[in-house]
C-alpha cells in the first residue's frame, strides 16, 4: 500500500477563520501559512509519503489555495521525489490553453512528477463568483479536456473553434516531460461518472467523505469498467482520500469524532448555494456521526491498520490522508506506527 | 546604479530553434533549458544582480516561457533576495481574477519580491492564436487592470460586471505581502503611453531596442509627467533594458554586432502579422546596424562603463541586461569588471 496526502493550506491566520482544514485536526495556530504547509510537505517526502494532491478554491474568505499550480511549482523546487498533484483543478473556470501551458511547466520543473487532477467543480458559490452556470460545468469540462489533452500531447500546430473557446494555429509549449501528458486524475463518485473516468483513461480520485462501504462499491465499479474496456487494471490508478487521526485514549476519540463532524458540516455548508436552487452534500450519508466514524481512519494505530486492511481487501492500494499535512505530529506518527504494517 | 536581468528561457534544445535569445549571445547548447536558466538566476543573485524580469510568449514553436508566474514561483524557492518580475504579462490574454490570484501567490511565496510587469501585447500572431483582436488590447488592458488592482488590494467582497468579465460577490485571496499590491511596471515607449504610465502610478520598463537617444527622451517624458502630477520621482521606478556583450577584440565586436543584428531582425519578424494588416517594428530605427551599435552595451568593459555613464547622466539608475542570463560567463564578467564602477 502507498500513502499520499490530500488537502489545502491557508495563507495566513485569519482570526475569523473557521476553515474545514482547521476544524479537521488539532493543529497549532502557526500552521496557518503556506510556509508551514511547505515545511510539512518537505518532511512528508522524507517520511516516505508518495504524493500531495492540492485543492483549488476561490472566494471563500478563508485564504485557501486559489493558485495550486503555483504552490506546486514552489514545492517542485523544495522536493525531489514526492509526486505533486492537484485534487482538483476545476476545469470549467480556466482558459484551457493557458492551463495546459501551466500544467506542462509544472511537469517540466518537477521533472515529471506532476499528477493532473481535474474535476467539474461542485461548489455553487464558486461558480456564482465566476458568473459561470454550474449547469454548464459538464459541457465545459468535456470540451476543455479535449483541448487540454490535445494541447499537451500535440507537437503539431492546430486550431480549435467552439462557442466558448477559439484558438487558431497554435502549438502549446513547453512540451511536458511525461508522455503523452501527465497522468490525469478525475474526482468521481456516481456510477456514470466512474465509468466515464474508466472509459476516458482517467485515474480515479475517490473522496474522503463517503463511508468505506460506498467507497469500495465505487472502486469496484471503476475497476470493472476498466477491465470491461479490455485494459488491465492498476490499483495505483485509484487514490482513496481519507480523514485520519490517531488517538491514544477514548477521550481523544470523542474529540476527534466531534471535530470531524464539525468539519464535515462546514464542508457541506461550503457546498451549498446562496439560493436554494442547487444543493449538494459532500457526505454520502446525512448522519454526520456515522460519516465521521465510518468514513475515516480515526482510531488507535491498531484500529487504523485494521481499517486500512479492509480497504486493501477490497483492492485499494493507494490512500491519500486528508489534511494530515496540517498536523505534523499526526503525520509522523502515521509514518512511524502505521506505514510499516504495509511495506 | 543597479543592475537586473531581463528575458526568457527555453525549455529544450529544439534542433530547428532560432530563438532571438539564442542569436543574441554566444550561448552554449546546454543553456537551452529551464534548468540552466534557473542555475543562472541563482548565480545572478550571488553576483549581486537586483532582479530578473521574465517574458511571456505563446505559440512561437521555440519553447519560450508561456507560464512565467510558474517559473518565477520556482525561482522564489531557489533564491532569497533577488526581485522576481514579469517583463511582461500580457494582460488582454488572461482572466484578470485568476491572474491576480496567481500574482498574489507568487508575492506570498517570494515573501514580497514580486514585480508585476504588465503590458497590452504587441505580437499580432499571439493575438491571432488566442483569437483576440489586437485592436481590443487597449480596452481589455484598461478594464482588466482596474479589476486586478481591486482584486489585489481589497479585503472586502465586491462584484464587477462588464461585456467581457463578470464576477459576483468575490474576495480575491491570498492577500499579497506587498501593500496595497506588488509594484506594477508598464512597458511603454510612445509619449502618450509614457504619460499614461506616470499618471497611473506604474513604474516604467523601457525596451532594449531603442537607441540611447530615444531611450533618454522617453525617460525624460516619464519623469516630467511624474513630477507634473506632483509626485516625487524615484529613478528606481524606471528600468532600462539593454543588450550587452563584453568583447575582447575587434573581431569579437563584429561577431557580437552581427549576432545582435540577426536577433533584432528575428524579433522584428516575430512582431509581424501573418497578414500584412498589422505591422510593427521593435527597433526605433530601421537601420539594424545602427540599432545594434547605438542601442546596446556592446564593447570592452571600459566602453560599456562609458555608455552606462551616458545613461546615468540622463538620470537612469536601473539597467536590465537583456538575455545575459543565457551566457553565464558574460554575466560573471559584467559583475566583476563593470558593476564595481557604479557602487
Amino acid at each position: 500500500m502507498k500513502f499520499g496526502l490530500f488537502g489545502g493550506a491557508t495563507a495566513a491566520a485569519a482570526p475569523s477563520q473557521a476553515a474545514s482544514e482547521r476544524l479537521l485536526l488539532d493543529q497549532p495556530e502557526d500552521s496557518h501559512s503556506y510556509g508551514a504547509f511547505i515545511d510539512a510537505i518537505v518532511e512528508a517526502e522524507s517520511l516516505g509519503f508518495h504524493s500531495i494532491f492540492l485543492v483549488e478554491h476561490h472566494f471563500t474568505g478563508e485564504a485557501q489555495v486559489s493558485a495550486p499550480l503555483n504552490l506546486l511549482t514552489y514545492l517542485a523546487a523544495k522536493t525531489s521525489t514526492i509526486r505533486l498533484g492537484t485534487g482538483v483543478i476545476v476545469i470549467p473556470w480556466h482558459n484551457p490553453v493557458l492551463l495546459a501551458e501551466q500544467a506542462a511547466t509544472v511537469d517540466v520543473l518537477s521533472n515529471g512528477r506532476f499528477d493532473f487532477g481535474v474535476g467539474k467543480g461542485y461548489r455553487p458559490r464558486e461558480f456564482e463568483g465566476f458568473c459561470i452556470s454550474i449547469q454548464e460545468s459538464a459541457g465545459r469540462f468535456e470540451e476543455s479536456m479535449t483541448l487540454i489533452k490535445k494541447s499537451l500531447s500535440s507537437n503539431e500546430r492546430f486550431s480549435f473553434h467552439s462557442d466558448r473557446w477559439n484558438f487558431e494555429d497554435i502549438v502549446v509549449e513547453p512540451p511536458p516531460v511525461q508522455k503523452p501528458h501527465p497522468p490525469m486524475w478525475l474526482a468521481a463518485g456516481r456510477p456514470d461518472s466512474l465509468r466515464y473516468a474508466a472509459n476516458g483513461d482517467y485515474s480515479l480520485l475517490l473522496d474522503q467523505f463517503a463511508t468505506f462501504d460506498v467507497t469500495l462499491e465505487r472502486f469496484a465499479i471503476y475497476r470493472e469498467a476498466v477491465e470491461a474496456s479490455g485494459k488491465s487494471f492498476d490499483p495505483m490508478n485509484v487514490a482513496v482520500a481519507r480523514g485520519m487521526h490517531i488517538i491514544r485514549s477514548e477521550e481523544e476519540r470523542e474529540i476527534a469524532i466531534n471535530r470531524r463532524m464539525a468539519a464535515l458540516d462546514h464542508m457541506n455548508q461550503m457546498a451549498k448555494s446562496n439560493d436554494a436552487g442547487y444543493q449538494t452534500s459532500m457526505t454520502s450519508d446525512p448522519d454526520l456521526r456515522k460519516a465521521a466514524e465510518q468514513g475515516t481512519l480515526i482510531g488507535t494505530p491498531e484500529e487504523i491498520i485494521d481499517r486500512l486492511k479492509q480497504l486493501q481487501d477490497g483492492g485499494v492500494e493507494y490512500i491519500l490522508l486528508a489534511g494530515v499535512q496540517m498536523s505534523p505530529p499526526q503525520m509522523r506518527a502515521f509514518a512511524e506506527e502505521i506505514t510499516p504494517a504495509f511495506t
